[in-house]
C-alpha cells in the first residue's frame, strides 16, 4: 500500500516480450497495473519476417493485448502514444495530453531501425519492425515480380528481379532465405515472360561474415546454406548510398528496385526523455537491478536497456527481454515487502536463426547445430513460444502446407500500388 | 485462328467471379487469354465482411490470381490499372500507357460504392469493396473501443461506443450483426472502464424493410434476428448528412464516431468508356449474348452489366457473375467455330444472407429458410465455394474456434491510428 492507502500503481510502457512478461508476472499481486502500447497487439517479432515474405498472415503472429490480459483483473490496457515521461511528477504523458501517474515505471519500448544518419534511404529500403513494415515489404517484393511480367526491356526487367537485403544479422538472413524460396519455388510456373528462378537475391554485409553474433563456424555454415538456397552473399561491402536506382557501394551500383534494410538498430527515442546516460545506439545504461541512476522507481528492460556490467553481454533477443520483464516485476514486489533483490542475471538458453527450408543454425551452450537438426529445433521452439493456442494451430497448418506444397499462404498485396 | 494465323486474343478485364470463371472456362481452348486486374488477388467478396469484422485474416479470403491460373498455359496474368478501352483500335490502355490488343474483350470490372453525389461522406463513412476497405473498417471499429477506454467524459465515450451501418442490404446486415457479436461476446471482460455490451449498433435503412431484395417474410425474420443480437434497426430513415459528429437524418443527429456506408452501388467507371447506353447506376445495357450494341467482340458481364430483357431480373450476386463468365467464354468459343449461341439465361439457385451466430435467411426457389437451418446452409455453401483448398481448411478452423470461444482471430489494428 502507498501512504495514501491506495494500491501502488505500476505503469508498463510497451507490450513487446519485456512489457508483456512484466505485466503477466504481476498477475494477482497487490498492485494496479497499466500497460500502454502504441498498437492494440503483442507482436511475436521472431516470426514477423514470415509476414513480410507472405508465409503467414498478420493475425497469426499478433494477439490483442487486452485479450491476453483479459482475465488479469489488476491490469488495464491503454492504446496510446507516449509523448514523454515526467519523472519529477511521476507521470507519463500520452498523445492528447492524457496523463497516467505511476509509483513504479517499467519502460520497455524497445528498438527501432537506424539508417546511420541517412534517413533518406528509408523510402527506398524499408526495414522490418512492425506489421505495417511487413505489409510494405511484402507489397514491394510481390509487386516487383508483377512489374517484371509487364516489362519488355530486359535490363529494366532485371532491375525488378534483383532483391537486395542489407545487413546479415538474423533478420537479414531470414529475409534473404525466404526471398530465395519465393523465387525458386513458390512462384515457379506462374509467369509467362520470364522464369522467377532467375531472380537475383543479394545479401550485403559490412563485416566479414553473416550472423556476426554467432560463432564463426556457424556463420560459415549459414553462408553455405544461404548460397545453396540461391542467395548471393557479399561480405565486407559498405553501403554508401541507396536511391531509386539501387544500392551504391563505393563506386559500384547494384541496380535493384527492391531493397530491404536490416542493418541498424537504435533504441526507442523515449530513452532520451529519461535524461540518463545512454550508449552509442541510444540504449539506456541500467544498474544491477535494471533501474536508472537516481530513480529506483524507473526500470528499463528489453532492447531499450544496456547492461555494461553484465558478462557475457546480454543479447537483444526475445528470451532476454522476457527474463528482464519477469525480473522487473519480481523486484517491484520484493521492494513492496521491503526486501532487496539480487542483481539481474541473464540465463542463456542459446540462440537460433533460420535460413530457409531445412536450414538453420543454433547455439545451445557449447553445442552448435546447423542444417536440418537446427531447423527442426527452430520450428519447435517458435511454435512452442508463439502466444495463443489458436495461433499455434494456424501456424502449424500453414507451415505444414507450405512445406509440402512450396506455396505461401499470404501472397496478397494491399495498400497503394507502387509505380515503376 | 485469326487471319494473321495467330491464335485469337481474348482479354479479360477484372478477375472477380465473372472474370475468373470466364478465364477458367477458356482453359485448353485455342485462344490466348490475358487477365488484367488492379490487384494481384481474386477476392472472395461474400466473406469480405468477416475481414472487416476481425473474424478472418485477409489471406483467408483472397488467393493470388496467377496461382489460381498457374497451370492454365494459355493464360497470362497482368497486374495493372485499365485507363481506357480503345474500341476503334481494339486495344486496352493500362497505366504507364502499356497497351494490350484484343480480338475479343470481356469487361468484368464490377461495381464500386456510390455516395449518391455526396463523396464528402466517404471519409466519415467508409464502405466495403476491397481488402483495404476491410482493414480500414476493422481499424475504426477496434480503435473506437480503445478510445472509449481512454475517454472519461461519458457523452464522448458514448459517441465512441455508437456504431452506425447505413444500408440494410446483405452487406449492411452482415456488418451490423458482426459488430453486435463483437460488442456482446468477443470483447466481454476486456475493458475496465465500461462494459462493451452497452455499445449501440444502429442499422439505418431508407426503405421500409431490411434485405429489400428478399421476400417480405424473410425481411421480417431478419429484422427480428438482428434485434435479438442487439442491433437497433431504423427503417424508413433517409440519411441527409454525415460528418465527424455523426449521421444526420432530417433534423435529427445520431452522434457516432464510427459509421460504415453500405447503401449504394455504382458500376465501375470503365463502363463509361464503352460509349454505349447505361442505366441510372452506370451499368452497361447488354444484349442477349451479353455483347454491346455494334461491338459483338465486346462482352460485359457481372455487376457492370444490366440485362433489361431478362425476366426475372438477374441479381448482382456471385453466382450470376460466375454464370455470365462461363457463358461469355462459351460464346466466344462457339463463335470461333462459326456457331451461334442461345441467349444468356440466369439459373437461379437461391439467395443467402447471414446475420450472425445461428442466424441467417435463405431463399431456394419456393423454399424460404431462416434461423439455424439457413445459417448452416450459408456456412456449408461459403466454405464449399471458397477458392482454394487451403483457405477452406483455415476458414473452417477459424470458424469452429470462433463458434466455441466467441473470440475473433484477426483483431489486430494496422495502419495509421485515428485520433479522437
Amino acid at each position: 500500500m502507498t501512504p495514501s492507502g491506495k494500491l501502488p500503481r505500476v505503469v508498463i510502457l510497451g507490450c513487446g516480450f519485456g512489457g508483456l512478461f512484466a505485466a503477466k508476472s504481476l498477475d494477482g499481486a497487490p498492485v494496479e497495473v497499466t500497460v500502454v502500447d502504441r498498437t492494440n497487439h503483442h507482436l511475436f517479432q521472431p516470426l514477423l519476417y514470415q509476414v513480410a515474405t507472405a508465409g503467414l498472415s498478420a493475425p497469426a503472429v499478433a494477439a490483442p493485448i487486452r485479450n491476453i490480459l483479459a482475465s488479469q483483473s489488476n491490469a488495464t490496457v491503454i492504446c496510446g502514444d507516449v509523448q514523454r515521461i515526467d519523472m519529477a511528477r511521476r507521470a507519463v504523458v500520452l498523445d492528447g495530453d492524457d496523463e497516467i501517474a505511476y509509483d513504479q515505471l517499467i519502460v520497455a519500448t524497445g528498438a527501432t531501425n537506424s539508417y546511420f544518419g541517412h534517413n533518406e534511404w528509408e523510402q527506398h529500403a524499408p526495414s522490418l519492425k512492425t506489421l505495417d513494415d511487413a505489409y510494405e515489404i511484402r507489397r514491394r517484393v510481390l509487386l516487383a515480380f508483377e512489374h517484371a511480367e509487364r516489362e519488355t526491356d530486359l535490363a529494366k526487367r532485371a532491375a525488378w528481379l534483383t532483391f537486395v537485403v542489407i545487413g546479415a544479422g538474423a533478420t537479414g538472413v531470414e529475409l534473404a532465405g525466404a526471398f530465395a524460396e519465393i523465387a525458386r519455388h513458390t512462384l515457379r510456373g506462374e509467369f509467362r515472360r520470364f522464369d522467377p528462378r532467375n531472380a537475383r537475391i543479394v545479401l550485403v554485409e559490412g563485416s566479414d561474415r553473416v550472423l556476426p553474433t554467432y560463432p564463426a563456424s556457424l556463420s560459415e555454415q549459414a553462408r553455405l546454406q544461404l548460397e545453396s538456397l540461391g542467395v548471393t552473399v557479399w561480405l565486407g561491402r559498405q553501403v554508401t548510398g541507396i536511391d531509386e536506382r539501387g544500392v551504391q557501394m563505393g563506386g559500384d551500383t547494384l541496380v535493384a528496385h527492391t531493397v530491404v534494410w536490416a542493418a541498424g538498430v537504435a533504441a526507442s527515442p523515449l530513452g532520451a526523455s529519461l535524461e540518463v546516460p545512454r550508449d552509442r545506439a541510444g540504449r539506456v545504461i541500467v544498474g544491477e537491478d535494471l533501474s536508472i541512476p537516481g530513480h529506483p522507481e524507473v526500470t528499463v528492460i528489453g532492447d531499450l536497456a544496456t547492461l555494461p556490467w553484465h558478462q557475457p553481454p546480454v543479447p537483444g533477443i526475445a528470451p532476454a527481454a522476457k527474463q528482464m520483464g519477469s525480473y522487473a516485476a519480481h523486484k517491484i514486489l520484493q521492494q513492496l515487502k521491503g526486501q532487496s533483490v539480487a542483481p539481474f542475471c541473464y540465463k542463456d538458453y542459446g540462440m537460433l536463426a533460420t535460413i530457409g527450408r531445412n536450414s538453420a543454425v543454433a547455439v545451445l551452450g557449447k553445442v552448435k547445430l546447423s542444417g536440418y537438426p537446427a531447423w527442426l529445433l527452430w520450428l519447435i521452439a517458435h511454435i512452442w513460444y508463439l502466444i495463443g493456442f489458436r495461433n499455434r494451430i494456424i501456424v502449424m497448418i500453414d507451415w505444414a502446407w507450405a512445406y509440402w506444397t512450396f506455396e505461401r499462404s499470404s501472397r496478397i498485396v494491399t495498400g497503394e500500388r507502387r509505380r515503376p
